[in-house]
Formats: structure tokens, C-alpha cells, sequence
């Protein structure tokens, strides 16, 4: 075995070789620890990707090099690369996962039956998973400078036969973004269905939007940012430090030597481990729990089971990873920041012409939610097609690798959408071919006689409030629940629709029904959108529970040319009665809770004469359309409305 | 110069010695940078503590030595310490400060007029500010197993004659609180005023009123845990690690070598670093800015602002501090957990006796204000006398060095309490031994004359809840805003109270009154609160805006023997025309806010019928008392009350 190969996977060949175990990017035993019960439902459908080769490829050669960001040129390049499930005849079900730091091209499956872990990602791909490779051609590489079968620091310098140790250039994460582009020209793909990953992965797929807009449908970056806080950058700092410092580093010419710079590795990784546990998570797992003793030794020795763990976590790590690929990602991960490469992040994300599925988990503090509410608030000023959830969760950044249920259902509704979008868009351009009808209203058409059926159970404000939007228009539904009003105007008026609510069963509800959704709180969100960016924002049966409500619809006649907004009405004449006689608090059938059961945190009661006044003399905006109902009948009342209508629908505009 | 001088200033001696400057806690310069304009305002009247020389005491010899929780016994101990201000003749006005994991017993003021660098805490310590040294007598000593002078790893061993290296015994946060005691009984202070501390000192604070309640009149914890999570032990773990791994480290025994391991000890400050700041302090202070250039270099040297800066506090602190010493420290404060001591934390706390001034600050995520809680959570359940404030800071576990302002005022407020009633102790003592009136009475006479003033600007229905309150009883007032209310109860019925508010100003008005108070959520702190502990609770307008107040009401009758309910009157009759004739939401004088400009987030309109009806079908409690009120007169209104009162008090209690 050459210096390299303890890391490097056949990697100066771009002949498939036999497969060779390689260790997965998490230990599973930490995983199935930290795991609990119920969290991970294996359902009966869904099973292993099975086994699996790593293949490789040489993409670049000693005569023909790669440019990097720097400026620098490698070559020869070798991918290490594994593909699942197949390649579709209109080559467009292709799925591009890309690693974190750690990681490597095998996500799924085993390399060998006996193999007793699998790949990194195991529980997202396989077939009848939310990677289903019975449905989706999924690739995964090693990324360019790793240590697992692609070329980096550890592979052999044409220049001098030696590996490359710190003569290896600084690559970025443009650069292995490139990296894939040219594996996927090499395997005849196009244009990628979707391409994701979580962490390091997570910035690559959104480079790979921002590079290569024309050849990505759709990006589902997972618990990451477009640029590391000086914290992240401090946490790699630390890392690169202790390696750098190892007495055995000598420069990162330590490939030809017994002993290499695996104290400082090991550190470097306990620090990432830290940061990769959410405290809660840690605590769970260890608490103060002691390792061997029922009592402090009062030496210095391990004795904390956290202790013991970490110091595990960092003498496995050593054993197959390298200490210069640590190095030379986490610089890649520094640099990376779309905004100073473009000027903005809006300059940077509105080259963008895919839909979006950002996920972040609410205890990952290393690329806290915070961070994905950056893209995704640009997104939305972009007006880019974005769906957001903020999975609850625990296991703080390890999330995306640990989380399967919500994440796993986001992400199959979100490829199946994506997918028969697809589809529609080529059976449309046949039909469009053949015919002149316009594309959207053939493959809808079948969809509109089946709407009725959709308003059984429906609120009745939604079938109202359907009649006041046009065709084709664009609609945000504040407080949209599970998108069931926005999938009957997608059905029945082709909208361009959006919804913002904040419960996550509704999200995940929105992506089955094909309805783009953020899961934000409507009073702190607002300000993202651009000016006059909607035709039609409706809040429907929200305002009573909006804190702020004056400075909330501002922002929305500035957003929307026009501003749906129901609510009970509260001089409903049963609710006057029991006050002015019986001198209680009114309740009755659309204002049912009493003072001391709300449900929810903030009520506001508001009088359809309340309201008139509030659109007069606070808002000075302009009364389109005023609706009293009856919610017994879904009738408009006409006669004595602030008295006989328990509902009512109002339309208001900017003057 | 011997092996340990470099660290150990005049360590073999208990002879005060000429003042050798000593380098103080933090790097100044990063303090300068970090604190705005503004945020530390120097009062006129606050003047540096002068020129201050650090003291040695020699406390056990070779002969008598101290025997260590461990087991072990070590002796000679020598005591590095200094003092500022001047013990009064009854000895009552010492107050002792702890210094953290890298601080001194320099504490405040300059060794030398030509001192570029104060003392760590300047910002607390001298004439005028809130550790006031024109009245308090403060104390400060390097802790044991320290290497600034007192007797620690880089001591001589007198074995051996050579430093103890890893022969030091491992110490405790007892050990070392074992011979802070003994300092003070060599300075001849019974018992302090106060003790304190932040992180490592705030330990040590609470293990002097665990281990000497009868010596410890009040405590102030601040930015401290009764015990490290699994994370802290982490951030320690990896230090260590790193200290030991370094290849000067040499089991310890480097202090004859002119390598020290300050590779290791630079990774472990690096970490701290990290962990000291909070992610928004880190980014308004480096953020992504580079330090010498403009673009990325492409090469693996410190480009970012926050790596220089990482890199140049980890270089400084190797020239002060050694590594020995962390490593004895941080396993200190991995081994401080009284729970496991004395069985539960409850057991451990129920033994004090002092009054507690607990601190934390919301940006701090080492020592996460959660942690505060816990502290505070089990003195309310032992029925200590805790104030608690979680101060808004963006500067992370630093604050508590850096935060002046808001830190001060309370600390400040509160030593001039605990000083003030141990005068009046004294006094009623004295007064006692001339006159067999009881002692309480006394010293409150002459206010109780005065308390007609209080009244003026009072709330209306204060003054009525004031009339349904026992003296000498046991009063909780949640939503106690400024703590008017507890400070008349104090000084006309001699109750004693405890207030629950959520604003810190309030929080530190209260400190100003005399009012011992909580920042707490009254939704989420009343499970603390042992059963039918207090005679009275009162929930004087809180009513309103309290989410869930049936879960609340069935709590506060549980905790407390009557509970003081008062709210408006929804029922009021100039509501009941507003809604039944113009069909509009009622308001009023006592009910002023229109739906869409509500102060609070969440408001519960109830009648006084509504509560009576919720008091007997919903909370099956007796009703003691109902006193409908008028606001404009303060007086009770009989006949109709529903109708014609626009205020109301309930008392209520469990049958």
C-alpha cells in the first residue's frame, strides 16, 4: 500500500475497482444510543438500498486540469462516486446527496453482506424511502481534497510522486460543486431532479443553485448557511490549531511515517462532536453519569461518561480520516459565502431558478435555525418558490442525520411534487405540441371537477374568499393550516399560492397537498416580502390571534395589492345579549372559547363595526369588500350585518 | 529565579511582600473593544480602589497540614490575598470575592501607579461602586491549586523539593472554600456580609453558604451553576485533553525545561474563549472580516479577525497562567455538584441560611441561565430568601465581567439592604436588652407613620388589598411590578413577601424597596412553590394577561392559604351599552385598550359573574370575599355590583 492509501480508495485509477468497506461518516452506535424508540419508524415498505460499490472515475487529467477558485489547477482528478436505483429514459430523476464534512460517497446500503454498518444516510435512501430509489437515481461522491476515493492532500502529487500534504491547493466549495457538474456530464445528466445535503453539503447544494441554475430543479439544503458566524469559524479555527500544532503534523508531511497527527485530530474532532450535540441531547446521553466508578477517583483519569465518549469519538476518528482533508475542508467551509462572491445574498440567490425545502432543527446551534431563516428570507424577497420547517428536534446539528420522520416526509412530498411537476411539464409540452391550449389548463382541467369535493369539510369563509381571487394570480395565506385553501385555488384558479403557518404537522400537510409553505410567525415574517410582491394576502380567521395587529396589516397592504381578512364578528347579537343581560363574557358557536379555556396565546375581539372604524381612522386604507356571513349557512347577511352575522370577510387596499 | 516563580508569586513565604504586578483576568484591550458606549457608565462618585498590594499569609505547614475532601492532606499552604477598604469594629462588613477558572486575588485597582491594567473586577470594586470599599471591607484571595501565589501544582513540593507537578493533590471547590475560611479566621471575620462570584467563584459562593450557613449572611452566585452539564465537562474535557497530548506536557513535570505546553494550553484558552462569548457578541465583534487583507489568500494562515484574535488570546494567556493549574481547576469544577454530595440539591440548600442574590445573564450558554434557575427553583422550594434577575447581555458568560450597569445597581441595592438590616439587628439587640417590646416593631414605627405617603399614587385596589392582609403573615405578589405593594405590606403589617415580575427594571426597583423578588414567568415558576407556603398570593391586575389561568388559579391555591384576586370588571355597564347599542368592543377607564393597540400580548376579559362562575363550577374553590370596586372612589360598590363596579377583588381559597 502506498503512503495515501489509508485514506484513498484506488485513487489514481478511473477503473471500478472491488469494493473496499469504508466507515461511515457517524459511529452507529453513538446513533442507535442516542436514537429513541418510535423516533425512527421503519415502515413496512421501506428497505435497504442493498449492496452497493463505490465506483470511481477519472474526471481530469495530468494534461487536462481543473481551475480552481484560487486561481491553482489539479489534475488528475479522481471521483470516487455510488449511484442508486436508475437513471429514467428522460434522464430527469436524478438526485445529487452530498456529504458533510466527514462523510463520504456511500450514503446507503452495505459494500458487503457482512458489512455491519451501513452508509451514512441509510435511514433517507432505499427503496420506499424519501430518497426512493425505486423511483429516483440517486448519486453521492467523495468531495474533492477528501480522503475517501476522491483526490486530496492525501493522494499522490504527479509533481513529485510524494502525496500532496500542504501542497494540495485550497479548494472551495465552488470547487467541488464543479467537481460534480463534470461526474454528471460524465454519467449524461442533464439536469438534476433535486440535489441536497446537510452541513458542508448543505452549502454545496446551494452553490449548486446559485452556479448552475439552468441544470437544478429543485435544492433541499439541510441544517446549513451560506456563510459560517464567526463562532462556526472560531469552532474550526480551534480544530485546525490542534492539528496544526500536533507534534506529529510536521507540516502535513506525515503520510510516510508511522505516527501521525492523531492527538491533535483527536481534538479537533471531540470539539466538533461538542458542537454537533445539542446540551440537551448531551445531557440526555450522559448527564454527569460516571464511566467505571460509583465515586469520584480524585485523579486524572476519564471518569465522566461524556469524557470517555469524546475521547472514543476521537481515537476512532483517527482511524480513518485524515488530518489534512480536516483541514483543507473546514478552510473550504471558512470561505465559503455566496454574498461577498456576488455582492448580496439576494445578488447571489436570485440567479436561482429552483424551488426550495430548507430545513434547519431547532437545537442545532452550529448552524442554528437563525442561519436558514437568512436563505430563506432571501428567498423570499427573490419571490423564489421556498418551502421552510424548523424540525424539532434534540439532537441538535446531528438532526440531519438522525431525524428521519419529519424530515423523511418534507422531502418525499416535496421529490414526489417535484417529480410530477416534471412529468406534467413534459406531458404538457407533448400536448402543447400537438395542440394550442395553454399548459396549465390541460393537466389541471381533470383536477377542477373533482374541486367540489375539496369543500366538503371545508371552512366556510374558504369557499367565500375563493370567489374574491382571480385566475391565475398570486396568493400568501397567513395562518394557512394544512394548505387546504391554497391546493383548492392552486385546483380551481391555478394560482401561484404560498403559506405561512407555524404548526409543523401543517407543514408537512402543506408539502403532501403541493402548497409551498414557511413555517414562520406571520407577526415577525413580514418584512421579508418585496412591495406589492402578492396580489392577494389572505388572513383568514387570524387576526384574532395576531399580537400587533395594527403594524401586521400595514405590512400587508404594502405587500398585497389587495387584503382578505376574516374574523368572528363580536357584536353578534348573541354575544350582546349575554353581556348586556346576563353581564358575561360572550361565547357562542364562532367564538366558543371562555375566558379561561382560549386556546390560543392572544385573543383580539373585534366587531364588524370594530374593524370598519379600525380601516377608517387607524389604517386610512380603502374598503374593497365587506362580507357579513352567516356561518350557518355560508350566506352573506345583509340586513342589520354588525347584529345578525356571526362572521365576516373583509377586502382593504392601500388608497 | 526558581521553577515555579513564573506563575507563583512569593509562594513559600507567609511574609507580605513587595506587590509584584500581576496580569488580571481578561486581556483588557478585549474588554475595551467589547464594551459599547454607554453601557458601563462611570459615576462621578465612583473612584478606583488606588494602589493595592498583594498579601501572603502562610495558613498550614509541613507539620499541620490541610486534610482535602480528597483525602489527602497538603501542607505548607500559602495564601496570596488582597483587601481593599477597612474592617468596621464589628466586624460585619467583610465581603469576600472568588475569582473564576483564570483569575487572582487582584481583584480591583493597580499594583503600581504606572499600571497599565486594572484588577479583574474594577468595574464592581472601589469607593462608591456597588462592592463599595468606603463601606465594605472586601476580601480576595487566589484559590487553591492556583498559580498566582497561592500554594498550587507549580508550588515546591517539600518532599521532593521540585515543583509538585502532577503530585499536587486533585482539590475540590470545597478544598478550596476550606481555606478561604481559614484566611478569614486569620483575619479575625466571623462571618461575612457577603460572599461572591461568577462561574468557578459563584461555586464557590454557594459551597460557603452549604458548608458555613452560620458564617454567611448573603450570597451572591452570579453566572454559576450548582453543577457543570455534560456539555461544560466537555468544554474541559477537550482543554485537558489538549494540555496533556501536548508533546512539552511531560506528565506535568515541564517546569524545568524551557518547553512549556503551550500548544495545548493556547487550544484549551481558545475553546474557553469560544465558550465565554455568546454567537452574537462573536459576530458584532469579528463577524466574517478579515484581518490583513481584503481578499481571501487561498493559503492555511489565520485570515479571519476572529482566528488572529483566538490565536493571540491563546499566546497570552501561556504567559500566565499555567497549565497545571487549568487542569486542577477545570477538574474542580467537572467534581462540584453538592446534589451528589448531600443527596439532592434540595438537601444541600434546605441547610443555609443566608439570603440569596442570584444573577445570570440571558446570553451566557456555558453557564446557560437554566442553570441559574435550578438554584433559585430549590431555594423557593426550601423557602429561602432568594432575588433572582437574568440579566439581558449580549456578551455571553463574559457579562459577568463586563456588565456594570444593571449587575451593579442590583448588587449594589442589595449589600446596602443586607448591611441596613444587620445594623437594625443590632440596634433592636441593643434597644431589646433596655425594653421588653418585641424587636420588630421597633425599627418599623416610625415608617408605619409614614406610610400614609406611600399611598399617594398608589393603585387603588392596594389599598384595599392591604386592608385583607394579616401582620406577620407570608405574602406572595405575582406581577409585582416595582414592588409598592410588598414594600407597605412590609412596612405596615411587617409581612414577609416575595414579588414575581418579569421586567428588570421592576427587578431592580424592588432591590431599591427592600423587596425580595424573582424574574420569572408566572405561568412556569409556581410548581416550585411548596404547598400552602405562603398565607397570602395576590394577583392584583395579572389576571388579564396570564395565559392559562385556570392551571394558574388551581396552583396559587395550592401554595398559598388565600389568594387576592383583582381584575376589571367586564361587565361594567358602560361596556355592556357599548356593545349591545353601537355594537362595538367595549372600553373604558379601567379597561382602556381597543383590540388592535393591547399593551400586552395576551388579555382574558372576564365578569365579576364570570369569575364567580369559574371560582364555583370550575375551580370548586370557596369564596372568601368579593369586593366589587369603584376606581374613581376606591370604595365598594353594593348594590348591583356587576353592573356598577368597574374593578373587583376576589379572595378565594381551597374548600
Amino acid at each position: 500500500m502506498t503512503a495515501n492509501s489509508r485514506f484513498s480508495v484506488g485513487n489514481n485509477t478511473h477503473e471500478p475497482k472491488a469494493p473496499i468497506p469504508v466507515n461511515n461518516m457517524l459511529d452507529r452506535n453513538r446513533d442507535e444510543k442516542l436514537a429513541q424508540p418510535g423516533q425512527e419508524p421503519t415502515c413496512e415498505s421501506e428497505e435497504s438500498a442493498g449492496i452497493v460499490q463505490t465506483q470511481h472515475v477519472r474526471l481530469f487529467s495530468d494534461s487536462q486540469k481543473m481551475v480552481l477558485e484560487s486561481g491553482q489547477s489539479l489534475g488528475p482528478i479522481d471521483v470516487a462516486y455510488e449511484t442508486y436505483g436508475q437513471l429514467n429514459q428522460q434522464r430527469n430523476n436524478a438526485v445529487l446527496i452530498i456529504h458533510a464534512l466527514s462523510g463520504d460517497a456511500h450514503v446507503a446500503g452495505r459494500h458487503n453482506p457482512d458489512d455491519t454498518k451501513t452508509g451514512w444516510w441509510d435511514i433517507m435512501v432505499g427503496p420506499g424511502k424519501p430518497f426512493d430509489t425505486n423511483k429516483f437515481f440517486i448519486i453521492c461522491s467523495n468531495c474533492l481534497g477528501g480522503c475517501m476515493g476522491t483526490t486530496g492532500p492525501s493522494s499522490t502529487n504527479p509533481a513529485t510522486g510524494k502525496p500532496y500534504a500542504l501542497n494540495f491547493p485550497i479548494i472551495t466549495i465552488g470547487d467541488m460543486v464543479n467537481l460534480q457538474a463534470e461526474l454528471l456530464n460524465h454519467l449524461g445528466i442533464e439536469k438534476l431532479l433535486a440535489v441536497t445535503g446537510g452541513s458542508m453539503g448543505g452549502m454545496a447544494a446551494l452553490e449548486w443553485a446559485i452556479r448552475y441554475p439552468q441544470r437544478v430543479a429543485s435544492v433541499i439544503p439541510i441544517a446549513t448557511t451560506t456563510r459560517l458566524s464567526a463562532q462556526g469559524i472560531a469552532f474550526n479555527a480551534v480544530g485546525r490549531n490542534a492539528i496544526l500544532t500536533d507534534r506529529h503534523f510536521q507540516k502535513g508531511d506525515y503520510y510516510h511515517t508511522d505516527q501521525f497527527p492523531n492527538a491533535g485530530l483527536s481534538v479537533a474532532r471531540m470539539v466538533g462532536h461538542i458542537t454537533y450535540l445539542s446540551e440537551e441531547a448531551m445531557h440526555t446521553k450522559f448527564g454527569r453519569r460516571l464511566q467505571h466508578f460509583q465515586d469520584y477517583q480524585y485523579n486524572l483519569a476519564n471518569e465522566f461518561s461524556v469524557e470517555t465518549y469524546l475521547d472514543y469519538q476521537g481515537s476512532v476518528f483517527v482511524d480513518r480520516f485524515d488530518a489534512n482533508t480536516y483541514v483543507y475542508f473546514t478552510k473550504a467551509m471558512d470561505y465559503y459565502d455566496p454574498a461577498r462572491q456576488y455582492g448580496s445574498l439576494q445578488d447571489a440567490l436570485k440567479r436561482i431558478q429552483s424551488r426550495f425545502l430548507v430545513i434547519s432543527f431547532s437545537s442545532d446551534w452550529l448552524f442554528p435555525p437563525r442561519q436558514s431563516h437568512e436563505i430563506v428570507n432571501t428567498l423570499i424577497a427573490c419571490g423564489k418558490d421556498v418551502t421552510y420547517c424548523n424540525i424539532e428536534s434534540s439532537y441538535g446539528h446531528d438532526s440531519f442525520l438522525l431525524e428521519s420522520k419529519l424530515q423523511g416526509g418534507l422531502i418525499k412530498n416535496f421529490l414526489h411534487q417535484m417529480h410530477q411537476s416534471l412529468q406534467k411539464e413534459i406531458t404538457a409540452d407533448l400536448l402543447t405540441k400537438s395542440s394550442p391550449e395553454p399548459t396549465h389548463v390541460l393537466p389541471n382541467s381533470r383536477k377542477i371537477r373533482q374541486a367540489g369535493s375539496i369543500f366538503e369539510g371545508s371552512r366556510v369563509d374558504h369557499h367565500q374568499i375563493a370567489h374574491l381571487i382571480n385566475p391565475d394570480s398570486k396568493v400568501l395565506d397567513l395562518g394557512c393550516g394544512d394548505g387546504e385553501l391554497l391546493a383548492l385555488l392552486k385546483q380551481q384558479k391555478n394560482i401561484r399560492g404560498m403559506g405561512v403557518t407555524l404548526g409543523q404537522n401543517d407543514i408537512l400537510a402543506c408539502t403532501a397537498n403541493g402548497v409551498s409553505v414557511i413555517q414562520y410567525d406571520i407577526g415577525t415574517c413580514l418584512d421579508n416580502f418585496a412591495d406589492q410582491s402578492y396580489d392577494y394576502i389572505v388572513l383568514s380567521q387570524a387576526l384574532q390571534v395576531i399580537r400587533k395587529p395594527e403594524k401586521v396589516l400595514r405590512e400587508l397592504l404594502r405587500i398585497g395589492r389587495e387584503v382578505i381578512v376574516s374574523f368572528p364578528n363580536f357584536a353578534y347579537w348573541q354575544g350582546r345579549l349575554q353581556l348586556f343581560l346576563k353581564g358575561v363574557a360572550p361565547v357562542w358557536k364562532t367564538l366558543p372559547s371562555s375566558w379561561f379555556d382560549k386556546p390560543e396565546e392572544s385573543v383580539n375581539y373585534m366587531s364588524i363595526r370594530d374593524f370598519e372604524n379600525f380601516v377608517h381612522n387607524h389604517l386610512h386604507a380603502r374598503l374593497v369588500k365587506r362580507i357579513p356571513l352567516s356561518s350557518s349557512n355560508g350566506r352573506e347577511v345583509r340586513f342589520l350585518p354588525n347584529l345578525l352575522a356571526d362572521e365576516a370577510i373583509f377586502v382593504i387596499a392601500d388608497k
